[in-house]
């Protein structure tokens, strides 16, 4: 047993953590926010720090970097108060580099490398959210005269309004049963897209898109024919252990902020840290983040050493995404009007509400994960 | 015992919900609420109904309506969805009766009448939130040729935009001991004024406001001198209880719209109301729901027979802030991605959390409540 | 609207609270839950003050007390430490009343009287709890040769040691569907009763029946032929309220105690009810205790107005009971090592606990009222 | 970064569970704790497995195994039902070693290695718990005649019937800021001794022990005069890591038990972990199960390494044991009726509860662990 990280991943967490510092980018951060935009001089730096090939796959030219690391990153990049939610298409490539064609590949694994985004994915629609089926998905393909047309209505799509294409997931009209992706661009006359309105998530957009007869070749298609969301499902498992991340970065900086501000604010003679009622709150915080902290570096070793369990990643996306919760809602608590007015904890309250949501709601975490654990005790 | 209302109780509150409903004022308010505006239509229809002058004291030519009546028409106008937390300033005509002088009553009650704000009430400071004493309070006045100068930075100062006047708590500078109330005029060159970012309230301005030596006459003292916040405190468990009917009426309508949202959504061929992970969402607000307001009928009650307890305020207080916030997360997870959506139920995420804090933090409430609950049993 | 109680009913928990004290019989409680014994010292006293025939039906000869009264009953019995799960015989016969033969009545009515265990209710079975159907009740019962014959096995049956008869639910063997009641003796040869361990309710017996052919008459058929659980299930909704006032009860004395101790004890040279994470179990206490109560007291007046609404019954159940076990587990930490060695805060941890399972679990309750709930929003 | 524990750990979890296994000594257990006795059977094993000398110190003769491999240890027997609070004389000898003079070593360090219990530790009194200081402490001991004198009353003294001695905390009679320990005779008549009640822990005794002018010599004392608590208070933090080792140990066993009842028990029509709502149970314990784990090996892993901080310790034990008592709670839930009476799962129940209380309240946990940490953001 050993839980010391190597040289390189610490000096990475440094580096990471000294640029963000010297660039200060709070502020930057809170008008982005408020203006609903791309953090775009955060991403100059992601970029200058290798953030975005750090993760891609070695056969395409990445560091090949696994999710220990990712684990690292993502901590010392939510530490900072960065909108670490965005930092995920890297995510993606795993899967492009497992099902798409060389001709997709070639066009869009050097995006991710830019960090530009490539494509966003189109999963949800209005009736289709947790429960993806044939009978809740009405995005349909047709083919006709050797072309490949998509119509439907996607939902809560992100990333949309960066990226040129949209994995879209459609069945065919002809034979509902088959679900299946295409990449279906979408900055053309027949796609609309349109950015919905967020509680949280300001600095990235969430879309409505409508396809209406959208035409794509038959290359366009992701995986084969009717392997629709199997051909990203092996993913799912690494994805909500990234949520998992994102919520606990995210919580990091709420319990920083709050212990800063528990030292300097005075009340009735001394500092608040020194009321059992806010070291109640703190208490509350770090156990939170102590335990989130240690499973995570646990499920992502198991995940480098390809022992990750399906249990595991929906164990970490629950607890994490309800303990980061309950982290910022202490934080704020600790803050009070300093919190709920203007502070960056306000902004990670917010944010933080998706990770309950996207990715699996709760719910359907829980009956993943228990399916699995009762299967042991048979 | 007897739980019935009044049939003139019964009237109202249809009356109330009818010409809520017919407005269809959501969107209304969900424009207001993006573009930071006071929802005039909204005021138009409360001043039609009558609900500014209701609980106006009788002598100063109101209906003298009491906190059960209170309590039903914040009930009423939550379900509908309407920021409730805006209706408040009849609340201070008590103090202003009892208090003002005869001048500053002709000045200051018909714009409670009107549903005019009439002045802003300006406790906090920066460093003066929970504990307001003569410690912590900066802001000071000062004698000097038969004048007064205020000096200060007041924070947090709610409805400073729409009024004239500040309530403002000072202390004299040669006697720092004494914290005295004046109406301080904020539309005048020497005091600046700024909203405040916050995280809710949107339809609501709270304000930054420096007072640099405003000039103000011995008459705009409120109370006597060195009586400070004594003056409004006799109010405060009233406006505690006032809080608590604010923050279940919110919940109230994200407990019913989740309820309807659940019986509509299909996942896996069925309604999600009929999911037992779902159930037990509903189950947990409507515990919440019942439990509130049984709390908060028979403590209105108590303060209408004038036998509220100061703890009972503190209670509901406390209990309604938590167990709001509870049923508008609960009511969140039930609507998912549609939740965090530019629903209302986003909105009244937002504006709840506050509750928890204005008004008396969670913190002292408890502080407040257990010490006299303690003393019955010595 | 109007919160107070009848003099009356002020004089009868007065009555109730003195005889209690008078007696101190908290060591005689000790005694009586260490040695599993009936405490007949309270039984008395019960009897004495007219407890028995109070809530029996006029028409019977009782005082017909209602649902209010009832719980002020149950919550000054509580209040003093009384194991208020004892109390409850004369729930059963409204039942009797409504579905019994005169000779059923004439027998055990005078018992109900008398506060003489007339009989025990044999529902559960080891395969059927939650879900009493024909499917998971295996006891029979068999006509043959005029008469009929029981069959089977009767699990966690209260009180069985000390009556006579068993209600016993049982499908007929030659046309399953059927369930039906019978009066079924227990004190003969072929019935064996053994009390089953428990972790609380020492002064209550909890017993496996097993019925080996046991001969009753067509005539000890309760109710009709396959009306099985409904002819008691019309019950069921006020049933769920007496075990919410019950948990209410327990909870109150639990509270108290802490109270007092809070006061008492002295540790870093205050008492510790000055430490705010003691006030902070004081004030959790405090608000569960208040809502309880006020929840309870609205749904007994529904019951008492024939207003009682089923998901009122299940949600008082299911609050209640969680509710209940929070408050003695907040006790339970205040009074830390004393609450744990030997006092009676210890006894009603244990007591309370069964409160969230038996008369129906907190899962069904949840099913039950989201259900109702869910229909008003369709 | 690494998991996996060494082969050597490997073998020997899987010999203890083996051996439990084979023994089959759940009733054996449940006997025990019925009649308040010492489970010999389960010792005889422990000294067969070599668990009394694995973890004693290498100089003394022991096997000198560390923190991570405790924690394995304390989850195989936690694991298999048996009463892990026990298992805890071993944790003595560090301070023995470290403090003792070489005539008390050699008294008392071969028991250790027996098994047998050596001394039992008494700080407590009915006045001082939390706060043990000269204030609290009353027990004194007094020099006459070349002799020591003991005079007091301790509480809540476990493990004090099987052994001759308690290392007692007393006060200089004449010096009284001189809080000194003592090794004070317990079998000698100027000494009573008395088992107290308490809720759980039956197969442990806990006491009260009156000293009346208990004679002792100089030599028993115990590291230097005034050292009081010093002496022993710097193993407080590994002892605070191993009550939460001891309290994750347990409520595994509770987890596991609910999952095997869950795949069993049928109720409308399947087995009951179909249920979403017993599904949530499920995944409340599972996150609960692995985050503790997770956590405690990390510290454990730091007190291998000798990098356990303080915090880290109170976190470990305030969040295990909130954590295992929610644990055992879902699992009570789950079993119902089944886990109410009789089954292992209501004896966790009984037994966890103080694991909130002793080895340092949660309270005081939370003070020591937000101090330490505050400072760490100044």
């Amino acid at each position: 047993m050993d839980f010391r990280i190597t040289e390189e991943q610490e000096l990475m967490v440094q580096a990471i953590e000294e640029a963000l510092t010297r660039e200060n980018l709070e502020s930057y951060f809170q008008d982005c926010d408020k203006n609903h935009e791309h953090p775009e001089k955060f991403w100059d730096i992601l970029k200058e720090l290798g953030c975005f090939s750090m993760f891609l796959p070695e056969e395409a030219g990445g560091d090949g970097e696994g999710a220990v690391t990712m684990f690292l990153v993502m901590e010392a990049l939510g530490r900072c108060g960065a909108p670490v939610y965005l930092f995920w298409d890297h995510v993606k490539a795993d899967a492009l580099l497992e099902n798409g064609t060389k001709e997709q590949i070639d066009k869009f694994m050097p995006l991710f490398f830019e960090g530009h985004p490539a494509y966003s994915q189109g999963f949800s629609e209005p009736t289709a959210g947790t429960d993806l089926s044939s009978d809740t998905i009405l995005t349909t393909y047709t083919r006709k005269n050797g072309k490949v047309y998509i119509n439907g209505h996607k939902h809560f799509i992100s990333g949309a309004q960066g990226s040129d294409y949209c994995l879209t997931l459609a069945k065919n009209s002809e034979n509902p049963e088959q679900l299946t992706l295409w990449f279906v661009p979408t900055n053309v006359p027949n796609c609309k897209k349109e950015p919905m309105e967020t509680m949280g998530l300001h600095m990235e957009n969430v879309n409505d898109i409508w396809f209406d007869n959208v035409e794509i070749e038959e290359k366009d298609m992701f995986s084969t024919e009717g392997n629709g969301l199997l051909a990203t499902s092996k993913g799912f498992d690494y994805e909500r252990l990234i949520d998992a991340f994102n919520a606990y970065g995210q919580a990091l900086c709420a319990f920083e902020d709050a212990c800063r501000y528990a030292n300097q604010r005075i009340a009735f003679g001394k500092e608040i840290g020194k009321l059992q009622l806010i070291q109640n709150h703190i208490m509350e915080m770090a156990m939170r983040i102590y335990s989130m902290r240690d499973m995570l570096l646990h499920f992502a070793w198991n995940k480098d050493n390809d022992m990750l369990k399906r249990e595991e990643a929906s164990i970490a996306k629950q607890y994490c995404s309800e303990a980061a919760n309950e982290v910022v809602d202490h934080a704020m608590q600790v803050m009070a009007g300093i919190g709920f007015c203007g502070s960056r904890v306000s902004r990670i309250y917010r944010d933080l509400r998706i990770t309950r949501i996207s990715g699996g709601t709760g719910e359907i975490q829980t009956v993943i994960a228990s399916k699995q654990i009762l299967r042991r005790y048979r």
